[in-house]
């Protein structure tokens, strides 16, 4: 039910900005305003203003929006898995009583800063310190953020840096604080209708109230990581769908040798082998929120589904705009947008080699990540 | 229940005996009547001795016995859902209660002729003919069909042929008739276990009573077909598991440079993609074994899932040979032995490629299997 | 040599100002006067203004400037292959006096019409006419033709068009002949460096001195896509070098989990796979040019090697950009410039499905184009 | 022209003879002599009774015998390269003088004893060890080596081991010396028509004048398998091209659907894509073959080719197998039988990953064999 009418909204106001945003590089911001009207931001939190959905909607919900944009699934993923989550997990009462409701409607939007300059796939390495000043009862950070979708725009900026004794922890960090800017990546091919940015701290003071206290470690962050990805596992076979639809209806429509195009074997062959991939991930998605639902997801699972719906999605939408032909280049039909936003899509949060290890590590028992020097 | 001590029989009794029946082409007959005792034969039908299993347990006993060779879960297919099935399904009360108890248990061994020499993927083009003679009430039958599991032992065939209508029906024909010998084809190099052969018929008298009296066209055949591709589906991927298995352990074993194989990051990969095909292949079984249960199965979905599970158990069997290196190609490693059945399964019932254009027919309304001259 | 200076010109003049050319998709007209200057245009021919180089030496100048970006090899190669060789191969010695010279210096800018919007990889379904006039001596032409690059800037048109014999044959459109128009495509994401538009054409009169009198048929612009093709299975290649390289730099540069990237088998797997594919096409191509070069070249083998070039090349910017990770989308790396420039470079002058027919009717002797209703 | 005849000589002779062979695991012994008759035993060799070709005539031998089966160019490869090649490299005058006539003309068998059972991929971890006698001027050698093409006939073997110095050296050893046994290897699926065996040293004494004095160290044995390499690459797609030239004739002669198979898109694209890779393949052979008469030829250069060669020759294979639908599974029809041998093949003398990490190596300057515990 949420999913149909979530489903008229992306169709019908969505879908009509898509193609501009794209072209220009441009994030609508009321578009969170109207996500926060659906109550589908946090929407599996209970209370605080927000649904409180199964995860299987969730689910459907991301598959829904990415179905037009992995930008939009994006700027939903990151506010409701990388924002809220960790403060509704995390942080304290008065924390989410502050911040959720205003998250949950959209008043504030907000981003997540954990990849840094240096160390994309490997956050152990992080470089970001905060150190305790018990006079002022405030943290001091420094440090910078990368690739953090969202960050030119947000209001609230959820931080993980390592504290004074080696651990790393989450602080709430909010725009205007002295010593944040929040400058813009220009020249994205990929995810053009979000804003992703850098996070640069010198000095940022932060009230010890903004620190996350209920968690220290890289748990914080994998937890909130785990969340996003079960939402883009969804997600990205959505895009996967509409490229499928989308090449399909070209195929019937376009006339060649005096035939439509899905008369030719080497089309219906592709047709094929793009829906058994979507029908079957579809499939262990809905599993994985069923088991998610009942708490017994392993992160593995989650690893498994992420980088198998992103890999196939990329796939899927590269064999759509192959059979788009010279169209297929053009960004009115739609797919060859797709395929630029699912290279940045199945790279983030882990990308397909490093989910690869984590599998392996968990199938073996040995971890493959460091190597000798 | 009945996986967990299928399971036991398969691995204590049919694992020590595999090696050499595939090394030497022998197929032990007495492990039909040993099926037979343990009630797997025909197992989802109801009444006539046998079990009324739902199509989910179905699908695991497949699963079991492909685990140890695609031969033994041939011959379990064949008798179940190509003889015992037809005969359920479009046969005579006598008919059923004069062959289905003694197929149940094992008694009699039968085969199914359906693929003749020069029509293997196009049954619509079959030669063998029908002909009826009223006086004697008695049609018969002349052809050949080729490929046909079990034919040189077989008790009973059921055979497909053409009749004077120009309809196609099943005739339940039994060995000893004048003019039927089938002989074995040799030199085969996959499902060496199991026995392979043609079915040749020279005016063979055949009795009205033996005609499968409920179904004319290639709507018979093709519900056999589906039928046993739904086994299929999950067998080849019980092959794969083992395959899977098999290389872990291995890699796991196996020290090269200092370290086990399977602390590499190229042999992690692997079993990585591995893993992800098998689990989401057997959520699609189970989901497909469902509707089967509540009669929502379409053909097309067994299509999807048939050519799924075959393909991608062939590339798992592969890469796992690959991983055992040297040892991967002697036969006491099971793995090659797996490679081979598979290019029969994936051949069989359909080729990847049939399956291809099935599905594309259904995604876009138009057939492509015939061409233009 | 000529290489060398060349690919001095190109890595000094071209590539310092292609991110901005691709990022605000622009085209500087002065490249065709530069290129000019450096005797590159039309350098195949012999006399006129010409270089007369051989086939193997055009081909390691479209490598060198593919490097850069498809879009200025585009632009060669129409200049050169589809616009002033038609002139030289079919047109009068007036013709090729009036324009080769001003083509070979890049005073004039050349366009070639052949696609249809409704015909995109069966020229033989060509809609655009072309009717005698006898009185004026003069042809009228009207149709339209798209996803032409270079249109809304060239001096100079070659179109085809069927005549009243049915016969296909070549005209030379000026700018500023009465009903042409050559309105740009928006919005594309491929080749955004070079300009792209359509050729609509209402009754536009064209002296019969402009008419190509060597050739009829579809030999005339399959002579020439075949010379273009040469080209682009040489300069897709380039691109692939390029992408190569700056994934090899940037593996050894970035430092993870303590050691550079490099040091990680799947990156070195990866790396391996890619300058293997780059390695033995490159030998293809050479062998090809020598082949060219003695007029030993048949079709086929040009479209081989235009099919291998552009699919590979395509998987190995696909590959570069993966391993750059999030970087990779950003278009100050150039590498997703490339990923969406040989998407169209994989699909133009013959997508790779087409080539495959055509190889395939050439192995087989039979078409498979053309399927039944 | 020495290609011609050998041809002749291997479409005649050997061609018939192979299916039973392979089928009933037998290799034919006078074969050997046959080779030694033709000339074709060590080819490259100047002098002792060798015919002096070029490396490119010794590729062209390699790419004719394989074309019948992987198991004679095996034979081909071990005498020629692995025993021949390392006494003319390595050896002293009297070892020439006593062992490479006899060599030459099939007389005597070789084989070649690096693998051994622990070590597949990492010859550094050689066990088998040489001890010096001072008095009686012998070596003692005690170990193992498996996966020894020819050793169970073999009347001479190549046998490296680690001496006192640490240094790893190579012995000729004889049949009939004491403590020497070779015993066969069961069960294989791969190169059936040649024989694989063991090579197993007790005390096994060995005169001092056996040593190969040339070499100490893994240049030794690595030499021998850059010789061997550089005809597997050949010889692969000899197989490759057999596959090729079978399944393309089948699709013409069988007819499906009304139509041959070689009608159908499917069809054709795999045979383009099959013929592509060959072409290039070969392409590369070649120009590496002359690269190798001007001693100009990089190790890594041959790993690139033998790895590129037999991976693309096993794909090939399967793609050809699975055209010939059920009756590719039948030894008549030949290709089953190489799918089998080409696993080994990709295998054997640097397995597809080990050349991965080969090239990864020369490309990057960072090893990536060894990884941290």
């Amino acid at each position: 039910m949420i999913r149909d009418s979530f489903r008229t909204y992306c169709q019908e106001k969505l879908m009509p900005r898509i193609v501009m945003a794209n072209r220009n590089e441009v994030f609508h911001r009321d578009i969170v305003s109207e996500l926060g009207e659906l109550g589908v931001l946090g929407s599996t939190i209970k209370g605080y203003g927000c649904a409180g959905t199964t995860y299987v909607a969730y689910g459907l919900l991301a598959r829904e929006i990415e179905r037009v944009d992995s930008s939009y699934r994006s700027v939903l993923s990151v506010q409701s898995s990388l924002v809220m989550h960790p403060i509704n997990a995390y942080g304290t009462e008065q924390q989410k009583q502050k911040y959720l409701p205003r998250l949950a409607t959209g008043e504030l939007l907000g981003c997540f800063g954990l990849t840094e300059p240096n160390h994309g796939s490997d956050p152990g390495g992080m470089e970001t310190r905060a150190r305790y000043h018990p006079a002022s009862k405030t943290y001091t950070l420094n440090g910078s953020k990368t690739w953090i979708t969202n960050s030119p725009l947000a209001d609230l900026c959820v931080v993980w840096a390592v504290c004074e004794d080696g651990r790393i922890r989450g602080f709430l960090l909010e725009r205007g604080m002295k010593g944040l800017s929040t400058p813009k990546i220009e020249g994205k091919f990929s995810l053009r209708a979000s804003t992703t940015g850098m996070i640069l701290m010198e000095d940022v003071e932060v009230p010890e109230e903004n620190l996350l206290p209920h968690v220290s470690g890289l748990a914080g962050p994998f937890g909130c990581l785990n969340n996003a990805r079960y939402g883009i596992a969804w997600g990205a076979l959505g895009a996967a769908e509409f490229c499928f639809e989308t090449a399909r209806q070209y195929a019937l429509d376009r006339i060649q040798f005096g035939v439509p195009l899905a008369r030719n074997q080497l089309i219906q062959k592709k047709l094929a082998d793009m829906l058994t991939e979507i029908t079957i991930g579809l499939q262990a998605c809905l599993q994985l929120g069923r088991l998610k639902d009942e708490d017994k997801a392993a992160p593995e699972m989650i690893s498994m589904l992420k980088r198998n719906s992103c890999g196939k999605a990329l796939d899927i939408a590269r064999q759509a705009r192959d059979m788009l032909g010279g169209n297929g280049i053009a960004d009115e039909y739609h797919v060859i947008r797709h395929v630029m936003n699912l290279e940045a899509v199945n790279t983030y949060e882990g990308t397909h080699d490093i989910h690869a290890l984590i599998l392996g590590r968990a199938i073996t028992g040995l971890q493959s990540f460091t190597v000798g020097k």
